[in-house]
């Protein structure tokens, strides 16, 4: 087994996909683990650490990576199978921000409003126990939360020459934060640079459908990717599998747009794997399929569009790379 | 108990909420039981037929009712719990329209591309299977689908001397689309009017988040409902109360907005049940809500802001309506 | 010639287009004299009267009418030309008002902000001068802008039996506030009921683009329309000409809806009239169109889409009601 | 007077803001002769140059530059008069482009529906006459059009390391598509990297509100823009100046939210400006202001937002820099 370990200094941190070398040169097959630091650079330690204070802009979301792996070229896949998402902290952060969440004005839907107040919550996060404890911050109220480890951010070089923030999601992957990006998923992106260049952050104890405020409970992580490339075989938008779903995403303004794009993949992927009609594959994926949601706080807001395997009769994904890379997971974790 | 009985004849069926008197005149505690049509008025019954050729704009999407509640006045809040759903026919019909669904140009969203095709498929409803199934157009491919019996369409009369379509959902409720409206979920819908005026239609056999087609696997419907009456009590927009969840919604464009009044409405309700400062509240509800989506292809699209009551230390919500009327619908059940 | 004279009591006010008996009957052909009240019912008369004060919600947004013309019929357009719109005060008010404007939350767009100070504004409304004087609140800046008065409200009853708020832009007219609503225009509005019944209100005496605030320079106004009936001629959504130009309009959110309907109208509209090829008319459209912005702030965003008559070589359009009605217009004002 | 002259060969055209040196570096207060080739990179030369065959996507939109500043910083700002926009051929080209353009389904809003056909228009550009002649494809309607020449794209290199597309517009500038950036007015861009890197392209011999099909009257330009810097001066998103009017812009979807930060920045300058209170300045914007539409077609659209200069008494802006500009604009125009 051939098993890579990064753990990033902190100015090795990339803030941006694209524009920026590899880390290190990985092999098709290879296990990586790696450690990522939250979306606050592990800047914000207690509830008086104000993001506005102690963060610099543009110096959020930093993501670990890239990874460059070798025979990655445009028009090929590549395949990231979450092994392992584990919190490195016992604790963990949340934030409100200026001008950032979905029930405030933001830079983009602009309002002569002032901003809500800035406040932080520090949560406990209790790996054993399986929860995170919340703790309000003008009451003695808490409660117990499931934890669900998951990461915000994951994604490629795009392509046409761009460097994206970390904190955009788009046809590259990046910022969806979706609560699909937990162990046990398979992620694929397609390649638009030699090498592909994923990176991977902004790690979340657990997180809501669309972030409302703008934060999840943010914490660093230590993963495990297990990593494959198929060749030749192109991904428009990053597409997710589990044992059970398959899952395309969409992520764009307005948020019906990215409803659009990600159940106009899942119909055409449909389709495809089954060779049905195209509105055959719209009225089945309209009646079985789900649109889990994203974020509705980032530069652009991600849906994704979930459909059991089962109903369109267990066909083979991506060359099974799922069932490949979750047996090459067991196999790392039986031997950890 | 109090048990009414209404089934309305063809001509009796009605397209707007608002603008009509009742049907019948109910007392709080009163179960309903009531036949309702599909959203084609029951004129769809094979592949052949067109609903641009058989049915006749406006009258789409009939509903069962108004019914008069005494006694409800506005600023009342009606409480409408759905005792059972069940399909009224073995048999249940989707179709493609004409400028109608979400992956396609419409009245609306005005594209000069020409309109999809008009498909009609016919699905076997199984009661005792518990299934749909799914009969591809263009092809022998078949599916079998859970059956989750649901309701479109459940509002009351709006404010400001309104009438609305059936098909419009709004803050009277209207085509929310959602599939939490299954047997077992209490709606509370705001009073506008004296009488409250409630109607219910566009019953689905099962139905995908978005209906992204436009059309879900659509029947006609022997529902029951039990109603109460909570006096002096606002409800902005529909809320929905299950035994495990809190819900609100919010029916608008662009998606974003309806995910912000849902939102809204669940943080700052849940911070009024629990006395939680709103910003607590709002950054308890970021982690752990859950944001099912109901409709992206009607006249407003709809989406659900769900909270595990759990979380909030079951708090009496709407002086326990829910309970009540879920202990009522069990003595009528067992009585059946 | 035939004139009607109509001046509402504030009782007879409407505040739906739709659901209400006509206040008169005219015959095609009629120069219709009428008073309309500003958008806060004449009830905002000094800084000092805070509109949610002062007024009642729903109560806001009156128009003067519905006028039935006798023989319109679904399928029907009516032409209404505005002959003269003139202040009917020597001053005018606009405010701000909360939870409404776009560059505030709103209860579509919901916020946990609070909302912005309410502020009232007064105006002199100078007829002779061709002006009227901003002062502002919390300064002794004050500005000269032109006159320039127009209706924001003008429409029919909308089709399906609905009935819907005056300050509702939608398909049947309603409050598009567009400046291009002035004195010299045509409407072209299509008839979803028998006598069609228009009614017009919320002048302006002047405002920008979008009246991003939520209110223009609202006051009262004496205005006269000559009507003409056009049988058998489909208008889907409301049209204009002037002396120069063809103007469509689209009512929705988000915005790109609203500006994607209007240019659709306008592309199909000019492809009609000239016999070109939809394509061919959707490129002379892009390079020569203009798309002055209507509203911004209510409840579905408006914009209009404009074409210079010339460059379509000078169709006859609607049989010429513009010319026809610009005559009797003149007719009319040589008589007065 | 410093005059610098740069006509880039084929292969330095730029394709990203952001992510390139610059190809020359120049003093504030220089003038630079540039030559610019059209959208298409100038491969659409006859109607049988399909753009999807002809063009490699993502080579579409080239700019020419990047230009360095010396002494421009973060936190500087460049002001960019237009002296000159002159078509450098008497020919242009206009197409439709399969998934482009506000009536058609896109990659973004995602149809099943097939694109419209791709079709090329061929203008002749005759600059004595003042005009552009448009030819349809379909049948021989010929119409002359105004010659208005303008730059579609305009901007600096991003912030936060970012590299973006030159077909998206946003706060560094870009693709704002807006008629507005004519010979004659000032530019105004935040400076985020050291020089400013400045770049211009994507000529249009003249272009309609919204740019609804997605291209203009494409033509190379021969352009002399004048440049200052102004040290010190933030400026958030990108601003222009006339002889009349301020302008600010906004880029974003969906398109209120373009309306939104356009207004607001106007609202907030024009209180700068003024010392007006801001909410006194949101209403004399809400009376005066225009929101002339940039584009409704790109990845993200604009919105301009505009303002008479007199309203405001006539401010200072920019220390003056459009009266200097334009004045060294002149006396090079006077000498050439």
């Amino acid at each position: 087994m051939n098993v890579v370990s990064y753990r990033p200094k902190p100015e090795e941190l990339a803030y941006t996909f694209g524009g920026r070398p590899a880390v290190a040169r990985i092999q098709p097959g290879t296990i990586v683990e790696m450690y990522t630091e939250d979306c606050f650079a592990g800047r914000v330690t207690s509830v008086d650490d104000l993001p506005s204070r102690v963060c610099d802009f543009p110096y959020l979301n930093p993501v670990t990576g890239p990874f460059h792996v070798d025979g990655a070229e445009p028009g090929d896949t590549l395949a990231l199978h979450l092994v392992c998402v584990e919190p490195a902290r016992d604790w963990a952060v949340s934030t409100t921000f200026p001008h950032f969440g979905a029930l405030t004005g933001t830079h983009t839907t602009a309002m002569l409003t002032p901003p809500l107040d800035e406040v932080v919550w520090l949560y406990d996060v209790d790996v054993a126990a399986g929860v995170v404890r919340y703790h309000a911050r003008r009451s003695d109220f808490t409660a117990e939360l499931p934890l669900d480890p998951m990461h915000g951010t994951v994604g490629v070089a795009p392509g046409a020459s761009e460097a994206r923030m970390t904190i955009t999601p788009d046809a590259h992957g990046g910022n969806m934060d979706s609560p699909e990006l937990r162990a046990g998923v398979t992620v694929y992106l397609g390649v638009n640079v030699s090498g592909g260049l994923f990176a991977i952050g902004d790690g979340h104890a657990r997180q809501g459908h669309g972030e409302v405020c703008g934060t999840a409970v943010e914490t660093a992580m230590n993963t495990v990717v297990a990593v494959e490339l198929i060749k030749g075989v192109i991904t428009p938008w990053p597409r997710m599998e589990d044992d059970a779903h398959l899952m395309s995403t969409g992520s764009a303004r307005p948020l019906e747009d990215a409803y659009r794009i990600s159940q106009h993949d899942l119909v055409t992927w449909a389709a495809y794997l089954t060779g049905l009609d195209v509105l055959d594959a719209y009225q089945l994926v309209s009646q079985i399929g789900e649109a889990p949601v994203g974020n509705v706080c980032d530069t652009n807001y991600t849906m994704v569009a979930r459909l059991p395997k089962s109903v369109l009769g267990g066909p083979a994904v991506y060359e099974s790379a799922h069932d490949r890379l979750r047996a090459l997971g067991r196999e790392y974790l039986a031997q950890r």
